[in-house]
């Protein structure tokens, strides 16, 4: 059974589905790993670390050229033109709806685990890179927000005199939110969370932040632990309420992400011109359209003296550990996936299994 | 008593030599205060804020022109120029030894206090402007190293498994060191800290790092609380024994500097070369030849798989704080110059007071 691991291809991309340590394990397990040279250069991770794990590099072609393909990234038509006939993909698809790829993906009798439909179960759970990923997006965005913010986020006590503490506010208590209130409470910084889902109250005060709380007449909570759409009255009560909690936040960091929907406006024009000059606000849903209309998908623009941070890639800004989780995440489902046989490792009935069956995009759905 | 407060032009400057809170405490002393249209904008403090507290706004010329010149950087030959004759600054000389501009100054009959003069004594403490952008520096230094590290700084468990933190070096425990520590410490960093002067360790020991400690056969520490220059036998010593801890760490903050000297080198190529891939060494002594031979001033640059940053010029990253701190600092400079007269204030005798008197260049000297 032949791994194979390409080097990624989107720009900005630094990201490597596997590390030496992971390809390891693999090798122990009885996998042939192939790997493309340079492809975990950026993340940290030279190709003489790899071989020593006992991968074999190789060009492009060859890591292409296996029963299974381990991605980060969504591929092009040119990545799945090189994949091997009836292989099988396991990566983010990051696609909604209609998707030219997904067709030519199964075309070519490719079998595809789409790691973005991996359920929210606590067995999946180690297996979960949405949730390792963003987890790591949390805390790049503070450390990016301290560094453009032209303040301390922490209080100060000189012999010159005293700094506030920042006043930071997080919107969205998912795994993001919660690293990014996690990384600005270390920080030192005053930290205000908001998030639509009453339940996460508990979890914002655990980590000595300070729940805001807006009556909006209904509750935000979806399925599966997800944030559901609010409805448009709902929507505006939200925004008015929150607009002068915001209004004094000196460091904002939004993560109000809906599965495959525009990203709700929770930060509106009239809320970045009443911040005070030099704020900073890290919009993690840039790629979705942005939590804030002002803010630039890939971008850092300043509107009305207040920086908008619109990267759309954090874990690229922190490669090995991203890397490293990722890798460690698709190495967990790997091990649900196969049993050891006399040849090596066999693989098992992927729609016997519920979190393999949940990811599983055939043909057929 | 006529206050002038310049645009500071230095390239990278984002800093003003006062803020509005500031300007507003001097109007309310008696002084007249002179700002040039835009001198604090970079620094998040608009024109309307200075116009609020009680300045007038100029061009650059009415800005010059005035009693007490407040600068943050060395004057250029057009500043000195620009200067009213036989008038009072009080700013950075950023000379060591032979200086082109002083001549220009004293022959213009200008009193300079020089800020790097300012004696290190419990009085002069809350006017020290080395010890407050310092600090702001040490800061700065370990967020630009989070930024540019591709690893966590905390230890982070996760259901993907965990990462350790990472292991931080402080190469001096001066005023930049100590708030390095503080800050990596903050982050969650195993940090670990260096000085030559061995009453450093009690500090070190108090910011929750571990001191390194090595034999060097004498003691660095040098009049006035400053390290002095070892000797070439001591400094070999201290390269040798230092390398095995600096190649374990993940980043290396540097802050060695002696007054008027070339910054020791701590870090050597062969360091360098041994440390991780991914790595990170943010060299404040760039501006002095750096404490890293491969640092380059003003550049951030890769190296054996090493980032290095050599930026001059940390606390203008922060400038708000940054010159909310210098403002103040000479705030309490300015108020032990002056005494209350019946036509506004009135400067005292410089050579009269310890501290102006040491501070004080004149032709003389």
């Amino acid at each position: 059974m032949k791994i194979g691991i390409p080097l990624e291809t989107r720009p900005g991309e630094t990201r490597v589905a596997s590390t030496p340590d992971v390809v390891k394990k693999l090798v122990g397990q009885g996998f042939e790993v192939v790997i493309e040279t340079g492809a975990g250069v950026r993340a940290g991770y030279p190709d003489a670390d790899y071989e020593a794990a006992g991968a074999r590099l190789s060009d492009r072609a060859g890591a292409y050229d296996v029963d299974l393909l381990l991605k980060v990234r969504r591929p092009d038509e040119a990545d799945v033109e090189a994949m091997r006939a009836g292989g099988l993909y396991i990566g983010l698809l990051e696609s909604c709806g209609e998707d030219a790829i997904l067709p030519s993906l199964l075309a070519k009798g490719m079998r595809v685990l789409a790691l973005e439909r991996m359920p929210r179960t606590s067995r999946a759970q180690s297996m979960d890179v949405l949730s390792s990923q963003s987890n790591i997006a949390g805390y790049r965005a503070v450390i990016e927000a301290a560094a453009r913010y032209g303040r301390f986020l922490p209080m100060m006590m000189t012999s010159a005199g005293s700094a506030k503490p920042a006043r930071v506010v997080v919107l969205g208590a998912g795994v993001a939110g919660l690293q990014a209130i996690a990384t600005a409470r270390r920080l030192g910084a005053d930290v205000y969370a908001y998030d639509v889902r009453p339940e996460t109250r508990e979890q914002i005060l655990s980590l000595g932040a300070k729940p805001i709380d807006l009556d909006l007449g209904e509750s935000g909570a979806g399925e599966g632990g997800y944030a559901k759409e609010l409805s448009d009255e709902a929507k505006a009560r939200q925004q008015a309420a929150l607009a002068d909690e915001l209004a004094k936040a000196h460091v904002i960091v939004t993560t109000a992400l809906i599965p495959c929907r525009r990203a709700p406006v929770l930060v509106t024009e009239d809320v970045v011109q009443r911040m005070r000059h030099g704020s900073v606000i890290v919009d993690l849903a840039a790629a979705s359209g942005g939590n804030c209309p002002l803010t630039v998908a890939d971008e850092i623009v300043e509107r009305h003296g207040v920086t908008l941070v619109g990267l759309t890639n954090f874990p690229a800004l922190v490669p090995a550990d991203a890397s490293a989780f990722y890798a460690r995440n698709l190495l967990n489902l790997i091990e649900i996936m196969f049993e050891r046989g006399e040849s090596g490792p066999q693989l098992k009935d992927l729609s016997a299994d519920d979190i393999t069956a949940a990811m599983l995009v055939q043909a057929a759905s």
